[in-house]
């Protein structure tokens, strides 16, 4: 633990490099002190753990790789011990570019190659998204696990089939909402949420805000019955942070609306959307919208506030706006001080765990109620919501 | 304008003011730059404005002095030219320690000697809130302007009265919400937003977290009844933001919720609460607690989130948590690039634009449905607001 707010440590790492003065700056120098109590800021940095290197623990395959969040799903049960086997996609030119970033892995004829075989414990997809649970239910009736990516289930009854299936299958579900799973700050501010680091907590805000990249998207983007509508398709991941923070396994949604303000253009699209949710353990609100300007170094400020009755965590997602390019950003107030917790060595541990919990048939990855339920809310918001239509 | 961010010239000012290499630092090592667009952080300085300085435009006085936000009710009027001429409170300590900051206040014998003080244009007064409206409608009734400290009023039947009375006697029933109007950035925000600086306001987050300082309480601040409800107390800082930043004067609360989850020794208190809001020109979320911990170096880590279709702004108002002390902390991300804009020159025009209304009956300071209509929409929340009560 020291007193170095990173962006200060940047700024001697590239600014005053050949300044030595520098290198001797007293302690209490690069920390702010105002008030007595609680007035300094501590960095504290997250221990890491090896990744694991063995033999491969299971062999897994890819159907669908619509969406580039495909390699972040590989990734992960990569670290996890998962061998990347074989691939399937309907469409050449995606083919071919994966097959460069991934060269020992088999091509498969057709997607029934890939069910039908005996070696394959897991499937991966990032297909596009109303085709995900279509494809997860032929998955879990071929006795194979499936990880989608989010989001996973776009439709209510998509949802009732796969918990169906599920049910009758036995088999793992799983979305990878990688906004917590694939983010170390989220991680983090999770293991100490969970060790009572700011008492019960009582509500979160999620703010999900996406850079459009016009341009780089495929029509299917544009249309709703494909992406589910921007509560589905984004939202699914505030929902799974507000369920897993507060530690609820109910919920309901208490209002929700959703609006196209900029992109008229495309008559189903929907750039902005809210929810405000009601869980057995705390209440959460969440926002999402498309508008992610230009002048943002990155593709969204994303932001989770937890409030608990002893403190509060703010988590910066992807950078820290005004600060330091970079994400993974953890700010925590306690009863005691303000602490900017560095994150960079915290271990994603969800590969790992999903690997764990296919060869023991275990949840320490997601529970598989919290998977459907966090998926179940964000549906309910989007078919309730109020359609925004405001005065120009 | 240039590219110090201002931690970084703190830290410059605090730590190597003896290393002369600092001062000929080049400029582009003191920003931080990543990709080519919209990669480094500008520092723009908002300019100044000379405070009056002159006879004074009118004589004021106070009746009530419960809050000590009087102080800055004060402020507002005496730098917009208002002589404070006198003072009543039924309390004779608060009377004391109010003579003793203002010296040169004439003492009334009673209410009715300032209401009857012919000299007196203009009456404030931070009395315990659910006194607010019914004094302010006598004050009005006796042919003079109104500022009362928030919450202004503190039922539904209150604001009835005082739109009637207001509507009869054509006086001004003004409410300082003084996290916008006492608040450099988001006054400097709102100049933005009006200018189209983000394009189409969408929508706002305002949080107002608060701290307890359970020992320096008076009872009347735990007795619903009596301070109105938390998001009527502090709720309508919010609310008159939201209005304000969207451009709407008609709104409406879609869903509102309120918990007492730390001080239920208070029966009737309220330390969590917030609301969705939908306006004529855009929506809005607002959440408010009393759980602000110790460690954090001030009383509350208020934020406001302005969402536009071209762009957003973040104002933090009493600091920037992890990295600086003292409020006014405004970011803009547009298309073109990310900025810290300080704010601390800006002036504070409520003041000034109120005495200007008083004397030209005008409605510049803040127009008078919009006062309450900010508040009508707190005071419904309120009314309509879920009681939470989750799990232990």
């Amino acid at each position: 633990m020291s007193r170095h707010p990173f962006d200060r440590r940047d700024f001697l790492k590239t600014a005053v490099a050949s300044t030595a003065a520098v290198t001797v700056l007293p302690q209490a120098a690069l920390g702010w002190s105002g008030k007595a109590s609680g007035s300094h800021i501590e960095t504290e940095s997250v221990p890491g753990r090896a990744p694991y290197s063995g033999p491969p623990r299971l062999r897994f395959a890819v159907i669908g790789i619509n969406h580039p969040h495909i390699d972040g799903q590989i990734g992960a049960v990569q670290r996890g011990g998962g061998e990347l086997a074989s691939v399937y996609a309907a469409e050449p030119e995606l083919l071919a570019e994966f097959t460069k970033r991934y060269p020992g892995v088999r091509v498969a004829r057709g997607e029934d190659e890939i069910l039908q075989d005996g070696s394959i414990q897991l499937v991966l997809s990032s297909i596009i998204p109303d085709q995900r649970a279509p494809l997860g239910v032929r998955v879990m009736q071929h006795g194979k696990d499936y990880m989608a990516d989010k989001p996973g289930i776009t439709t209510l009854e998509q949802l009732a089939e796969v918990r169906r299936v599920q049910a009758q299958t036995n088999r793992i579900y799983s979305i990878l909402y990688s906004e917590r799973h694939e983010n170390r700050a989220t991680v983090r501010a999770g293991e100490l949420a969970k060790a009572g680091a700011i008492g019960k907590v009582v509500q979160t805000i999620g703010m999900g805000p996406h850079r459009i990249s016009l341009n780089a998207r495929p029509p299917w983007f544009w249309v709703k019955p494909r992406f589910g509508g921007i509560l589905c398709d984004i939202g699914s991941h505030q929902v799974d942070q507000f369920l897993y923070f507060t530690g609820s396994t109910q919920g309901e949604v208490v209002a929700s609306q959703v609006g196209n303000f900029k992109f008229s253009q495309y008559a189903t699209f929907e750039d902005f959307g809210d929810m405000l949710l009601r869980g057995d353990k705390g209440t959460g609100y969440i926002r999402n919208d498309w508008y992610t300007p230009d002048g943002l170094s990155t593709w969204g400020d994303g932001r989770l506030t937890i409030l608990g009755t002893e403190g509060y965590m703010e988590v910066r997602k992807n950078n820290d706006i005004g600060r330091a390019p970079g994400g993974s950003h953890l700010y925590l107030v306690d009863q005691k001080e303000t602490r900017y917790i560095d994150c960079s060595q915290q271990e994603l541990p969800y590969g790992r765990l999903l690997v764990d919990d296919v060869l023991n048939r275990t949840e320490t990855s997601m529970p598989q109620a919290h998977v459907l339920l966090a998926t179940e809310l964000a549906l309910k918001a989007e078919a309730q919501a109020t359609k925004l239509t405001f005065q120009a």
